[in-house]
């Protein structure tokens, strides 16, 4: 069985991937019971042009069809936006592995009373990639969580 | 401004594309305030082995990066899953426009607390649509819908 460590290093690596491809760098990675790795995947709306696909989606999508999540686990470098958690409430997703959650985070808690299992991992190396995007693309960033940002227009 | 009904043809259109695809018939569409189209889509389950295009989320790739959706309108042959009412609420879609709740229905009521508006058409094609396939193919709904359903493995 992989540490959820080893499992966030697969998400690190899927947002390292995106970043290289001039993306959000945000990764995700869905894994079996037994920590067998399912898919993974990154967010893909810059190089896609592709708004629908968050790195939950993207690793979900990639894993393929199966008829039973509520023993994966889905790792993700950032907490799940609202859709991502819907997306986590549908299919019954039993356990969520966030690397950090200080730069984003709306709904740990929502998961929680859900019956989710919500570690959160704190891994700064998360925090590092994604801030230092933000910093240079904040309306990519605004666009991806759908804020408007009235400041990001000039 | 087209009516409701108009919008909701649009995506009747694409569930019955989907169901000649051999896919879930179910559709969606975007539309700017005006009524204008800015994407359609229909669920890609079956036809694109993709766990994670619903109507909702492929109509809204369909419409492409956009940076302000609270006045858009989300037409959906069918009521939105949590997965995608999350993408409703992540992005502050304004009004959803559902052809039919009697098949299935989970998060109207939370869309509308959050401020949505919700117009529920009762449309019978819809339902004729949705409904014949899933006579067909119980399995691949309850796919569709997360449903572990122990009596469709027989």
């Amino acid at each position: 069985m992989k540490t959820h460590e080893q499992m966030l290093e697969v998400a690190i690596q899927q947002a390292k991937i995106g970043l290289s491809e001039g993306g959000v760098p945000i990764g995700a990675a869905l894994f079996d019971k037994n920590g067998n790795l399912l898919g993974a995947g990154h967010n893909r709306r810059v190089q896609n042009d592709d708004p629908a696909t968050h790195a939950e989606t993207d690793a979900f999508r990639n894993a393929g069809r199966q008829t039973d999540y509520r023993e994966t686990i889905l790792v993700t470098t950032l907490s799940p936006c609202w859709y991502c958690c819907g997306l986590i409430r549908q299919f019954k997703i039993g356990t969520v592995i966030i690397g950090e959650n200080e730069t984003f985070g709306v709904g740990e808690d929502s998961l929680r009373e859900l019956g989710v299992k919500v570690i959160v991992m704190h891994n700064q190396e998360c925090k590092a990639l994604l801030g230092g995007f933000i910093e240079k693309h904040p309306e990519i960033w605004n666009e991806d969580i759908g804020e408007v940002c009235s400041s990001c227009e000039a």
